[in-house]
C-alpha cells in the first residue's frame, strides 16, 4: 500500500487529531522585503523606449507649493523631503519607481476638490494613491506627477446595524474596516492578502476581487454608493445606502475599477453581509489539475451555499512558500503537484461539519483527493490560510517577480503555467537552484472558483531577456483562449498597451471616449490604463 | 385562550398536516385583465399638459417603410395593421397608450444595427420593447415613435455547464431561460412575477430586481457581458464570459438599467448559480410591522446562507388577492395586519428543515409570529408563492392601479402606505366597497429583505384628483427619508420628472451628459428617463 492510498483511507479519522504548525502571525509587511532587495530602477529609464514625459503637463513650481499649503493648512499634509517621498514613489514589488517631488495628504473631500481643481487649471498631472499595494504600477508616478495620498482620510463615517451598510472614507485600511465590522457581527464582502495595508478606496478604484468573491460577489454588486472628486474638481456625491435604486444610469459603476483615471474616490458606501458564525478550512493534496477541477465541481454542488473560498496552488508555489516560511508543509505525507484550500462558512457548526466531512469522504472514496487536513481551531485555520496567502510574498524570494493575473476558462487555467515553464526552459532561463539563471520558477495559484489564475514568475533580477520571453507570449496565449489579461489587478502601467488582447476595438474606443469625456486634460494618472 | 395564541402554540406540529389550497396555475396573463377594462386613453392626451411631440423627429413615410422592408426581408417582421399594433402600443397596466404606426421585429443584431443607423440618420425616434411588462410606461411610445420589438430574437446562444455561463438573445422569455437552466441543474439569478412574458434583455435593460435578489444579488454583479446596438448603429459586442475582468471601465454597467435610452440590448451573457436542491416556503401571520422587522433580522441571522426570499404583504393586499383568486386564504385562523413569506433554498433537506423549524419555533416562542404554514410539497410551495405573486394583478381589480416601487430604510418602509391611506381618507377618496369612490385601497407589499416596498393604489379609474393627491406627496415623503423613488421599476415615462427626489443636481447633470454622449440626436426612447 502506497503512502498516498494509505493517506486517502485514513484521512477522515486522522483529520481530527492532526496538528497544524503554529508560527504566529506570518503576514510579513513590505519592510521585510526591502531588506534583501537592491535599489529599484526608475520606471522612466527602464521603459525609456516606451514612454516619454508628456510636455503638456506643467512642471511643479513654488507658486504651486504655496497654493497647496494654503489649501491644506497643515505642514504635515505636504511631503517634499526625499526620504519621505521614497515610500510613495516605489511599488510593493520594487519594479516601478517614480520621481514625484510632492506628496499631498488631504484630510477632507473639499481639500481634494480644491487641489484637483487647481491641478486641472494648471495642467499639473496627479497620481491618486491608496495603500500602494497594487501590482501593475498603477499607484506609482511614472515621471514627476504629484502624488495625492488618501492615507489621511481614514474615518468610518457611519454604520447601520439593521441593513449592514458601512460608509467610510476612502483611506480606511481594509483590515481596520473588517475589524470594525466584526464587532458589529458583520464582515467586509472582500478579503485579500494585502488587507493590512490596502485602502477601502483603493480596493474599489481597482475593483479588487480577492479571496471571497466566490461567496459575496464582485464590488459592482456590493458597493451601494461612492463619493469621488472629478478631474475638474466637482464633488460627485453619490453616497447612497439603498440596495435597490433604479433612477438613472448607475454612474458609480464607472469608477469601480477606473484606477484613478476619471476621478479620485474619497468615500465608499458598501453593503456588508452578516458575519458567518462558523468557518471551516480544509487543505487538500491532489495528483492532477483534472482532479482539482473535479473537486471544484463537486464542492460547488455539495457544499453549495456554505462554500466561501476555493483556492488552488501548484506544488512549485508551495515549495517557495516552504522556503519563505521556513516551516514544514501541513501535508506531510509527500509532495503533490496540486493543493486545494476550501473554506466553508455558515450558521451551524454541526451542519457545516457534516456537509464538509461527507463531501471530503466522497472525494477520497472516488480517489480524487490524496491527503488532506481540516483546521481544528482558529489558529490552525489561519495557519492553513497562510500557505495560500504567503505565496505572493514567497514568490519574491529571488528578488523580484513578474506577476500575471488572468481569467481563463477552467479547463485551460493551468495550461498557461505549463506553457510558460516550457518556454523558459527552452530558452534555458529557469532553475530553482542555479543562481546564475535569471528565473527561479514560474508558479500558478489562485481563485479557481472565479476562473482566476495568478501566474507568478519568480526572478533573481528583472531583465529584458525574461520580459521578452514572457511578453507578448503570455497575452497571446490568454487571448487565444478568450481569457482576460487582467482578472483583478487592473491595467495600471504594466498592461496599458495590452488591453487589445482582452477587449475589441469598439470597446477600447468607447473606453477612451469615457476618459476623454471626464478628463479632457488628462491630468489624472497619466501614462496608464488606456 | 384566544385564537391567536392557540395558533401560536399549535403551529409547528400542525404545519406538517395542513393542506394548502390547490388551484392550479394561477398566473393570469394580460389577456385576462383586458376583458374587464375600458379603452386606454392616449398618453399624449392624458399628459398633454406635460409633454408635446418633439418636432425634430421626422414623421414616418413610405420611403422609410421600404427601407425597413429591405433590411428585414420578411413581411412578418414588420407590423402596420392597427389590430396588430394594439398590443405594442399599450402597457400592461392599461395606463399608457402610444400611437406608433410601425412595429419592427428584427431577427438579428445586424438588422437592429441597420435599422438604428437609418433611424439616426433620418431622425426617426425609436422605442425598444421587450416583453412589454414594464410598470412605468417605459416600453410604450408616447407619440408616433417606431417600436422595435426584440421578440423575434429569442435563441439561447450557448451554455457552459462548468461555469454556469448562459449566453442568449435579448428576446428570450425569462421563464424559458430558467426552464432551460433547470434541465442543466442551474437557475436564473432573478425571478419575478412577469417571468412568463418578460424578456431577459428587458430585465437587464431595466435592472429588474425581483424575488431573489436577496440571495443572488443584483444584475450589476451577475451580468458578465452584453451585446448592444448604439444609437449610431455601432454594435457594442461585449459578450464576455469571465467572472473577473479588470481591463478598462466596465461600460456594460451603463446599459444595465438604462431603459433603452443609450443602446438596444440584443444579447446577454449572465452567470447562473447552481440550482438549489431543496426549497422551503413558510407563510406567516404577524400582528405589527415591528414584528415583521424583528422576524427579518432573526431570519437573516439564523437562516443566513439558506435564506433566499423574505417578502412581506399587508392585510389589505391579501384581502384583494382573496377576491382576485376566489379562494380562501392559507392562513385560516383569522385576519392579520401583516403576512410574511420566507423562502429558503439549499443543498440538504434535513439541514434546511431543521434550521427553518428551529427558527420558526423561536419566533413563535418570542410571540413574534401569530400563525403560519410551511409548504409540504411543490404544489403547496407554488400556491403559497401565488399569494405573493398575484398581488400586483389583484391590485388592478378595480380597473387600474397607481404603482410606486420605492426603496426606504427598513424602519420607515410601511410608514409610506399608512401616510398615503391617511391622505386619501382625509380627502374622502378611498373605500374598498363603495363603488362611487375612485380609490379601492392603498396596499403595501414587497421585498423587505432588499428595503423595497411596492405601494399600489388600486383605483376604479385613473383620475387627476387621485393623481394630484398622490404626487408629488409620495415622492416628497420618500425624499424626506432618503429613499429612492424607483427601487426596481425604473423611471420610464411615469417618473421622468421626479429623478431629482432621489439624485442630486450633480448626479442628474452627469446622467444627462451620458445620454448626450451616446445619443446626441435623442432618437432612443424619447420623452422618458431624464
Amino acid at each position: 500500500m502506497t503512502v498516498a492510498s494509505l493517506a486517502r483511507k485514513s484521512l477522515l479519522p486522522a483529520l481530527k487529531s492532526r496538528f497544524v504548525h503554529s508560527y504566529g502571525s506570518t503576514l510579513l509587511r513590505r519592510s521585510t522585503i526591502r531588506l534583501y532587495s537592491k535599489a529599484v530602477p526608475l520606471t522612466a529609464e527602464t521603459y525609456s523606449d516606451k514612454v516619454k514625459r508628456d510636455e503638456r503637463y506643467k512642471k511643479l513650481d513654488n507658486a504651486d507649493i504655496e497654493k497647496f499649503k494654503a489649501i491644506l493648512q497643515d505642514e504635515n499634509s505636504l511631503l517634499q523631503d526625499a526620504g519621505d517621498l521614497e515610500f510613495f514613489n516605489e511599488d510593493w514589488m520594487r519594479k516601478y519607481r517614480g520621481q514625484s517631488k510632492l506628496v499631498l495628504k488631504p484630510k477632507t473631500t473639499e481639500q481634494v476638490s480644491e487641489i484637483i481643481k487647481y491641478c486641472n487649471e494648471q495642467k499639473l498631472a496627479v497620481v491618486p494613491q491608496g495603500g500602494n499595494t497594487g501590482l501593475v504600477g498603477g499607484s506609482i508616478p511614472v515621471f514627476d506627477e504629484i502624488i495625492l495620498s488618501l492615507a489621511s482620510m481614514n474615518k468610518i463615517r457611519s454604520f447601520d446595524p439593521v441593513s449592514g451598510n458601512l460608509k467610510c472614507d476612502a483611506g480606511v485600511i481594509l483590515e481596520n474596516a473588517d475589524n470594525f465590522l466584526a464587532e458589529k457581527g458583520y464582515i467586509f464582502p472582500l478579503d485579500l492578502g494585502a488587507k493590512g495595508s490596502c485602502h477601502v478606496g483603493g480596493v474599489v478604484a481597482t475593483n479588487a476581487g480577492g479571496l471571497r468573491l466566490l461567496r459575496y460577489g464582485s464590488l459592482h454588486g456590493s458597493v451601494l454608493g461612492l463619493e469621488a472628486v472629478l478631474p475638474d474638481g466637482t464633488i460627485y456625491n453619490s453616497m447612497h445606502s439603498l440596495r435597490k435604486d433604479n433612477t438613472g444610469y448607475d454612474l458609480k459603476q464607472l469608477f469601480i475599477g477606473s484606477e484613478g483615471t476619471i476621478g479620485i474616490i474619497t468615500g465608499v458606501s458598501i453593503l456588508c453581509p452578516a458575519r458567518p458564525q462558523v468557518f471551516n478550512v480544509a487543505f487538500l493534496a491532489v495528483n492532477s489539475f483534472e482532479a482539482v477541477q473535479k473537486v471544484f465541481v463537486g464542492a460547488r454542488k455539495e457544499l453549495s451555499e456554505i462554500l466561501s473560498a476555493f483556492e488552488f496552488m501548484d506544488g512549485n508555489s508551495q515549495a517557495l512558500a516552504e522556503r519563505h516560511l521556513g516551516t514544514d508543509h501541513p501535508i506531510e505525507s509527500g509532495k503533490y503537484p496540486f493543493y486545494i484550500l476550501i473554506e466553508t462558512s455558515g450558521s451551524s457548526k454541526e451542519h457545516d461539519d457534516e456537509k464538509l466531512e461527507t463531501f471530503l469522504g466522497n472525494a477520497m472514496e472516488e480517489g480524487l483527493v490524496e491527503d488532506g487536513i481540516i483546521a481544528q481551531d482558529e489558529t490552525q485555520l489561519k495557519n492553513l490560510w497562510a500557505w495560500r496567502e504567503q505565496v505572493p510574498e514567497a514568490s519574491t524570494i529571488g528578488g523580484g517577480v513578474y506577476k500575471y493575473d488572468v481569467s481563463l476558462p477552467l479547463k485551460d487555467l493551468y495550461g498557461l503555467v505549463e506553457a510558460v515553464n516550457e518556454k523558459l526552459d527552452a530558452q534555458g532561463l529557469r532553475d530553482p537552484e542555479d543562481e546564475s539563471k535569471p528565473v527561479v520558477d514560474a508558479i500558478g495559484y489562485g481563485h479557481l472558483g472565479d476562473g482566476n489564475l495568478h501566474l507568478n514568475v519568480a526572478v533573481r533580477e528583472y531583465s529584458k531577456v525574461v520580459e521578452n520571453a514572457l511578453e507578448p507570449f503570455v497575452y497571446e496565449w490568454i487571448s487565444s483562449k478568450k481569457g482576460s489579461i487582467s482578472a483583478e489587478h487592473g491595467l495600471g502601467f504594466q498592461k496599458k498597451n495590452y488591453i487589445g488582447y482582452s477587449k475589441n476595438d469598439t470597446e477600447v474606443a468607447m473606453i477612451k471616449q469615457i476618459k476623454q469625456h471626464y478628463d479632457p486634460n488628462g491630468i489624472l494618472n497619466p501614462y496608464k490604463y488606456v
